[in-house]
């Protein structure tokens, strides 16, 4: 049975065929959000602090940590921080020193710089996700020694250094090189979670199709986990809320076992727990029950982060009375 | 490639694994409808003829007209009407008249009581789909001639003379007995409708990992197309259409290819079109976007019924600009 093990100082998480869906948190990721970059080069992590408590509460299992910044100011004064050999690997310890100090739950250590993963490697305590390795030549040389060395799972996107193929049966090639690159540095396949890439629907017709039919073939002839950025089969189109909250049940359904997607969104959380409960990982229905009560909250006005942490601190006070 | 063919007079509608999922409309149907039966009673037809409406603007593809009426003041005045053999003959062919008449949607005819299959067939122009066969010895022996005689496919109901078993390979050595004998009578797999029967994921936590397997058995090992009332899995839980809406895509993921459900619900239907369109049976998302506005007007605060008949006249409007 394949399970993927992440760990925090006190807490672990298992990826695998018959675990819940894993949610890893996206937000804190500087790449796309000037604000939060700019708050970051001021020595501001009010933000990130912020997302990862909303994250948790409303669901992420892991939180994805990407300290890819730039950081404009400091550039003009200093030609080194054009470099994001320079910028990222103090600011991913940084980042998860803030983010260890208020959460237990598990972290992925994001970046596109090896000297960043390091870093964050050095920094983490107990077992992260690293994110992530290609099948770029270099890039497998630089980052399997690193999963080697720290023993820790990672992530395996399916492009090579020919690009992103639009053909899944390349794909499919390039993570089974990578699985057996990574075994020749003694990582097993249950160490490696597999990103298909999802391509948007909107564009390639087939997309949906492409990655259900990879999901099952990694999971049959690799025996690996999946995950996948889960938003990017709506890109381009309308109410892509929607798309995503049909794509995430049907991913799953297909042997999809964790999304690094945003979990402050009730639609997709809400898709993915009734997912859940269908594939028989919430036996009793406990978990639906619990999360129906935060859509009736939503129902009546609240935001669904303010009804998460609501419940969330209800439950404690619940538990507490029942110990008392 | 098995293709269901279900025809009005005018209108051609195929199940199959290569076409959109098909909502088969379930509200035509005083089982569970005092008020319904009541109206029926008194030869008014008015809701009846609503509902038909209201569906077909809403997505049903296919209407469903059961018969199974209890008139309860004509009973107390002449006891043969305490006998469904007698009440539902008369009562399916004024159903399909009165449904012909302001629709060219095509029907299911539904019932448990073989003379208003009868009946219907009699009256029902173009080639409808039965419902149902089961795998009870009798039921075949009475159906499966009509179906035979009258050249329509049928629904094939997975229990049989012990019932309905919670072993799925039972419900699929049932779905195959029927298979075979519908072919003793000349009856073709591509005219047999399964419905692999969902039972409620409260109370059987594998009900939905049940259904996803034999609905991808049914279509390897017997060539056949699916049904199954989708409602069922979410009975008795909190918050069912969120279930509902997760369920569906992920039966269709499995192979399922039609559902006899409720489309006035905008939840169930908005999951239906993601999940054609991520099957890649909505190839350029046209259908999502015209589906979007409809869920835009939905926001704005019309009901789905409203929403769908305005869309539905605009775009009769658009298209006789477009011709004159």
């Amino acid at each position: 049975m394949t399970r993927t093990v992440i760990e925090s100082k006190t807490k672990t998480v298992v990826i695998g065929f018959d675990e819940p869906f894993c949610v890893i948190g996206e937000r804190i990721n500087p790449t796309g959000r000037k604000k939060l970059a700019a708050e970051l080069e001021q020595g501001d992590f009010s933000t990130v602090e912020r997302d990862a408590l909303e994250q948790v509460a409303c669901g992420a299992m892991v939180l994805d940590v990407n300290s890819g910044a730039v950081f404009t100011n400091k550039m003009a004064e200093d030609p080194r921080y054009a470099d994001n050999n320079f910028v990222e690997p103090p600011l991913m310890k940084d980042l998860i020193a803030r983010i260890q100090a208020i959460t237990d739950t598990p972290l992925c250590i994001d970046s596109s710089v090896p000297g960043a993963l390091e870093a964050g490697l050095q920094t983490c305590e107990g077992r992260p996700l690293l994110n992530s390795v290609t099948g770029e030549e270099e890039r497998m040389e630089l980052v399997l020694p690193l999963v080697k060395k720290y023993n820790v799972p990672v992530v395996a996107i399916s492009n090579d250094d020919t690009g992103i193929s639009p053909d899944p049966d390349v794909r499919f090639a390039v993570a089974k090189t990578i699985v057996e690159r990574a075994a020749d540095f003694g990582i097993p396949a249950h160490d490696i979670v597999v990103d298909p890439l999802v391509m948007p629907v909107g564009a390639m017709a087939s997309a949906g199709q492409q990655v259900f039919a990879l999901v099952r073939r990694l999971r049959d002839e690799l025996g690996v986990n999946t995950t996948c950025g889960a938003s990017n089969v709506s890109f381009g189109l309308p109410n892509r809320h929607g798309v995503n909250a049909a794509f995430l049940p049907m991913a799953i359904g297909a042997g999809m076992t964790s999304a690094i997607m945003n979990p402050v969104r009730s639609v997709e959380m809400e898709a993915i727990r009734a997912a859940n409960m269908l594939m028989n990982h919430d036996p009793n229905g406990a978990e639906w029950i619990r999360f129906s009560r935060i859509l009736d909250a939503v129902k009546e006005g609240a935001s669904f982060p303010e009804a998460c942490a609501a419940q969330a601190a209800a439950g404690g006070r619940g538990r507490r009375r029942a110990r008392g």
